[in-house]
């Protein structure tokens, strides 16, 4: 068993974002280019965040950073060019010190008979997640400030700190 | 203690090869955006073959392809525009289905006195590396077809899994 | 004046694409990348062809690529993270061996008061188009086989010259 | 005959920079995708300045940014997977406002006989420069501040411009 640490293990709902791979991130290999799935993580993690009224972009402008401490992926099947891709986000560990975020890249599948428009946004744990999946991973992050110090998000931006505590316990 | 199976964990030399960091490779955080170390971790591995007198090219115009499978990355220091880095690559596991490298990301420091240049390009494990460490990682990958069937390399290129099995046993 | 030739020169209506800038487009001076501007001008393409029921990925599957050979570019102003951005795509120039693209890169003003997922696919060239306009650019293209050598499209996929040329006249 | 104006054209000795292709740079199309020529070209302009024995970088933490506001591309042919490549690097405009470069990107042939690295590094205009031409092309620059205004760089940055001003006249 996980003893109960600063960081606690948890999940909140999946969150999900959908694009069109561009032909910029194939290589001639004729599939994305394994890079190219960190995009996309980050893409989820900011729509993961727009969610809560609070933007990325927001949270630079008050001067607290959040780059990436450490990363896993594991590549099943590859995405290719024109594609329809869902990519689903979700928090695992949250704390006043770091974050990390679980990914699922999925690739959508039109016999499904839905539109990707239609897909909801929101997808519980226990809930099947639509289409097929190629990669999975997780990122895990420290907030700091410009000069890269780490900071307690309690302190530094306790309105964010709130938001996301009152979404992810 | 680990068992010895198919693909044994070993260590090879540590091989490397120098690069500047290019404007593109900047994000607004001004360092070097996380996705391009992976980059960085290809041309580490593309220059390791080079040396045995393979090319990463000649393998895929032959047929097989080494897509990544896994992979982890620890971020600790960023990279700057303009720093000269040194990349260290070497070989953890290779087996006729297999091949795992593992990297290093060293900025090189001028204040040590000697030009990048001089690095010499290959690395006992014992030896201290110079620089300082920025990334460190490691990548899985698969010898496959180019329709992405797993392929056993003594059998479909064993000219060069014979190169690599004498050196790197 | 022009004289009519083998391409004449017209102007079909804008197409619009919408999308929002990714962190990985950015650079070290917080702005987009100056070369970034081209994925967006593929992307412009790419939807402007669907548009008429056949796409770029079916063209190249049918053995017929469309790579630029020339590429002009104007930087008026830039295009910062997290904006959202419309491509504006119209075709300038189109013949059974060459076609030419022009764009607009406009920066949605939310201040507008409406929503960019409201704005309307199609623009007749005299109407007002909406936005800040960041960045202009043309690119010409060559109908090519996978070997590049050149091709004339009503002779090699005469389906497609037919809809391109339906729509364009 | 041109007229004399603020921004005389004239042309400076080509310099040259040598680089591999990477797997990255590559689109399905099996060649390098067209935008990431224009990252060769912002490494062909920094090692230009970098002769001089003044850098991009310090230019940049001095407080002056050199943005493109022009750029015009011209495709030959393709660059291949690990392709030796040279780009060469000239100025054609240089004022306190403005700085005009061309390029030439250029495949190395290893059939004549020479390494890359035996390359010189200038080369006077009329001289006959080595490798097969794939791909040519002009970018213009303005000196600006880090809020994106215009600057004279004679009166911002009088050391670099007296620099530029002595090697380019």
């Amino acid at each position: 068993m996980k003893e109960r640490t600063d960081t606690p293990e948890f999940s909140s709902s999946w969150f999900t974002h959908k694009l069109r791979v561009r032909y910029q991130e194939t290589d001639q290999m004729a599939v994305v280019y394994h890079a190219n799935y960190l995009n996309w993580f980050e893409m989820g993690r900011t729509e993961f965040i727009r969610q809560f009224g609070f933007t990325y972009r927001d949270m630079e402008e008050r001067g607290v950073l959040l780059p990436v401490t450490d990363l896993e992926v594991k590549y099943k099947r590859p995405a290719l060019y024109d594609d329809w891709i869902a990519v689903f986000t979700r928090v695992l560990q949250f704390s006043p010190l770091r974050l990390q975020f679980q990914y699922e890249i999925r690739k959508w599948n039109n016999a499904e008979g839905a539109s990707i428009d239609e897909m909801e946004k929101a997808w519980p744990d226990g809930r099947e997640r639509p289409g097929e999946l190629l990669v999975t991973g997780t990122s895990s992050h420290a907030w700091v400030t410009k000069e890269m110090k780490p900071v307690r998000l309690d302190k530094t931006l306790p309105e964010l700190y709130n938001i996301l505590k009152g979404q992810l316990s």
